[in-house]
């Protein structure tokens, strides 16, 4: 669907739609897979932080019964869509949330932070694209924001560019533990390009390095359209959440 | 071979022998990856930091003609040893190097500390094994003594359980880049067991999480003997460097 510069896409099969930017910052499969990682039961409270459009929650909501979800979003245009697309969002920048918020205490916080570190790269064309690819706010402040609204004990759920990993890592020796990584790679043998992060608040278990999760199958891309092998593709298209072993 | 109390051993399918205790800290395959992962080239020099009897830096010296390596140990047993078994090595505690050792520069180190932080696990009935399990030295100053004795641009190559990897990567933040990370896997699909880790000493490439190396071949053990994997089967019986891609 399309209508006044917005898309409307689907994801998770058809099972949850959103609308979108046609330009801008787009929600591809990275929100899927925030989404599937995060290990929130029926009837826990989940903060996102920075929503976008609100995907990762929207197929939270999708696969967890009664959970729930609040955004926290700095980009007004991106706030707005997120509520459209059914979401409560808050319009906040996370390194000053409101006093309402700062009162509350979350079983899970999600999030999808920026790839690039400040001075990285060139910058989009796009300024909402740009926010939402490069941080204004560092890492680590994204990641002391989530400790400070997660109840003890509570998980985080991140996920971010593989490069990023001791950048990440930094951040979470304040205060977390239980640390797991689980790589994504596009394919067998490839450099790993994302990693799903969850920590607990808290916790004391010792960091784990997973089997890497290998999004397609074969060395190459074989045909048209998607490849995805069996275990991404019964993330992406039904909605199975991801094992931490 | 059997010796009072001592075992000569063979690695690399026989093309390196190394006396060690038979009792006590034993090499077994950790050593001969962390030589195969050292990118040392004919006429480089290289300094192992806790070498033990030696055998990484047999097995690198096996590989790569005309290398000059240096060992430091602590232990006057294993640097014995590791003389016996035809290393150059200074006993000497690497956080106090002596003044000849503090003068010199090497194109690489190697090291392959232990893998217990100070008061995790239970001790080891060895003293010998206890101390080349446990650390009494923080791997902060491994690294740290790695990075003075590196030549601008020299390369680290370790060895390291995987859930030190946060430490790692902590301790590395002091002046190395380039930092490469490769799991070493005992099976398909479970955690790393352990990571090698090769950075840079004053780089600036961004960090690369590699995809992981499978020691065994199947999802468990089948059959009597080893059944290692063709790639590890090549580092550990042919001696064939790692590829850093």
């Amino acid at each position: 669907m399309n209508e006044g510069g917005l898309t409307c896409d689907a994801f998770l099969g058809g099972r949850v739609h959103a609308w979108q930017p046609a330009r801008g910052y787009r929600a591809g499969t990275d929100p899927v897979f925030l989404a599937a990682a995060c290990p929130a039961r029926a009837g826990q409270s989940v903060l996102e932080l920075g929503c976008g459009v609100g995907v990762a929650s929207l197929c939270l909501r999708a696969r967890v019964p009664d959970v729930r979800i609040m955004g926290v979003e700095r980009q007004a245009a991106y706030a707005d869509l997120a509520r459209r697309n059914g979401l409560d969002v808050t319009l906040a920048d996370l390194a000053a949330l409101p006093a309402a918020l700062r009162a509350r205490s979350f079983d899970h916080v999600i999030a999808n932070p920026p790839y690039f570190a400040t001075g990285d790269g060139t910058a989009a064309r796009d300024d909402g694209r740009e926010a939402a690819l490069r941080e204004a706010t560092p890492l680590s402040v994204w990641i002391g924001a989530a400790r400070a609204r997660l109840r003890p004990k509570g998980w985080l759920t991140m996920i971010q560019s593989a490069d990023r990993l001791p950048d990440c890592l930094a951040a979470l020796a304040g205060g977390f533990g239980a640390i797991s990584i689980l790589p994504l790679q596009s394919r067998m043998g490839r450099p790993a390009r994302r990693i799903l992060l969850r920590a607990r608040k808290g916790g004391k278990a010792p960091f784990t390095l997973l089997a890497p999760l290998v999004l397609h199958a074969g060395v190459r891309h074989e045909k048209d359209g998607d490849d995805f092998a069996p275990v991404a593709a019964s993330v992406l298209r039904d909605g199975a959440p991801i094992d931490w072993g």
